[in-house]
């Protein structure tokens, strides 16, 4: 039996689908208007979930509101109205897509949990039709 | 190869976080506007997943009107338009938290489920952005 | 032509229908389950939206962010994780439904705008699927 | 440590639920206003999953939108605006609830994915509340 | 100044859009796959809301369950898990668009609300992207 | 008596607020974070409501999948994935709030309608809590 605590935050940012070490006509054929030079961009819904044991004083695994600050410190407020594929340093080198962010995101906040909660899944929800999961 | 089913319910709800066992500077320390004397309150989302095997001849794992009776009757009926952390008995002497109303409410609907249905997931929706599982 | 700027704002808080100048029976035949004694309560959703010109120079009506802070400082810092029932001193003295809170929002809203920005409507969601309107 | 990739389509369709090898009786009892004899409808939600590993050169475990012409292809294009329980040839022969759809789609869109992509989780949503997995 | 009381229902139907008095050539270039002989469906929203005067004892413009115990007397029950061509006599002799059934519900609606309580608008949601409204 | 038709479409676009006219620090304290140089975005969401009479023959006041073909040619297609502040020339020359998107996009398609359909509202939603109407 597992205890599993879920949140959602949410920023809103550009990026650009772009793979530097391939040329122009790659990167269009591939990413087609998603590499559209001057960005595009979203409301991106951050949604992460961690599990452990209910502590039995307060009831919580984790309290929310401390669960939602570490992940705003750790990924929100270095990506919130930014642009992922210019402004963000520990996101240069790789493609912004969301695959690689929800892996980029798991692994700055899997370290910066309380002992005893765990990380299970980070999703990005580029849209309401679109997201990608790491766990 | 499994077959899950999953139905949402509705209910309005205040409640309180506090623990009797601890001082008022502790509860309001620990808990914050939560711990409001008074409370506050939520319109809960109840979202609960069995799995087991599809009956051929009606192509249902279990008639979900069905299911949904089975947590309206001993779920949703006790807590509707109540004082979770007042009104009822079965959530007396534990704080309401979510990850707490997810165990209790998994304990009372798990039993009632007919021979074959497993319950899979029990999530409660303290809000769009807050959710605590018990599976 | 008319220009209209529109902010959604949330808080969750208690309340109880309940009008004491009449009797026990009067309430509860009247309000049913949501006379409660203890409450229940909300995920309340607050919508407003105002109108006026566009400022040439920046392109906004307002500020969105102003007019939420506006809203935060004259109602949602007030109400959020309260029983609205019982803390808000300026909601005695009547019943706490949605068509009652829409007009005592709208009240300390309108004469907070800046000179120029009229409030059009005021609506309070209770739910998914009930809300109230001023305007 | 898995990525996965999620995707939602939709279709609006009629349908009726109702078991040939079975009396009138039977089928009004069982399935109640459901096996309304000129059916009824939704606006149904398919959500699919697939789980893969990442390509370093495009950042994508599948381009969505290649994921998405696939699922449509196979299923909604064959299902979107057409009464499920009469129009669909590969649906003949069993009941149209959610359980049976999730397993045939399924059956549809995992040969039709490209090697190294598997499928994860068909999910139905009939409703915003009622929906069946298959995985 | 007015206060405005607005509340949603759901039901699930099916339909087909056909005028009789036209060619099935005609029909089918009209109305493309909406023509399906058999049908599609959809999970309608069916949004009202009302005007009037708040009664100082209550706080209420009108008890929200009254009003949707009227709307669904009048038309939820009638329509809900129906073919709306086909089983509802009194939709017989038109079309069944959203502009025709908000304003064959209104018809139905507007006489039974009680006195001080005005029909403001009916809104009929196809889907979360296509509404009509009657006012 | 009025009816109303009111479709939604779906954009993803980059943008800065900026007024050239104006220093950088103007910009930098009245835009804050929504001034950063190479911008941000938006899942925008554009609702656009037209009036008129219904056809007796179609019972539609207009074909919605007409209508949402004139939005996507006049605006749909020329502002998705792209960057507003940069790509857009006919957006050139004001400043991409949303309350100017929501009127340089009215004026476009206003002209693009049939006649006997006349625009109502023009909606920008740039997150699920803000949205500006042009009526």
């Amino acid at each position: 039996m597992t205890t599993t605590v879920a949140v959602k935050l949410y920023f809103e940012a550009a990026h650009r689908l772009h793979n530097p070490a391939q040329s122009e006509d790659w990167n269009r054929e591939v990413f087609g208007k998603c590499n559209n030079p001057h960005g595009h961009g979203h409301n991106y819904v951050l949604e992460v979930s961690v599990e452990g044991e209910v502590d039995p004083a307060t009831g919580y695994l984790i309290d929310m509101k401390v669960l939602k600050d570490i992940i705003r410190r750790t990924v929100v407020d270095e990506v919130d109205h930014r642009n992922l594929s210019i402004d963000v340093p520990w996101l240069a080198g790789f493609n912004t897509t969301a695959e690689n962010l929800a892996r980029a995101f798991s692994e700055r906040i899997s370290p910066a949990l309380p002992s005893g909660v765990r990380l299970a899944v980070v999703t990005i929800h580029e849209t309401e039709r679109n997201s990608a999961s790491f766990r």
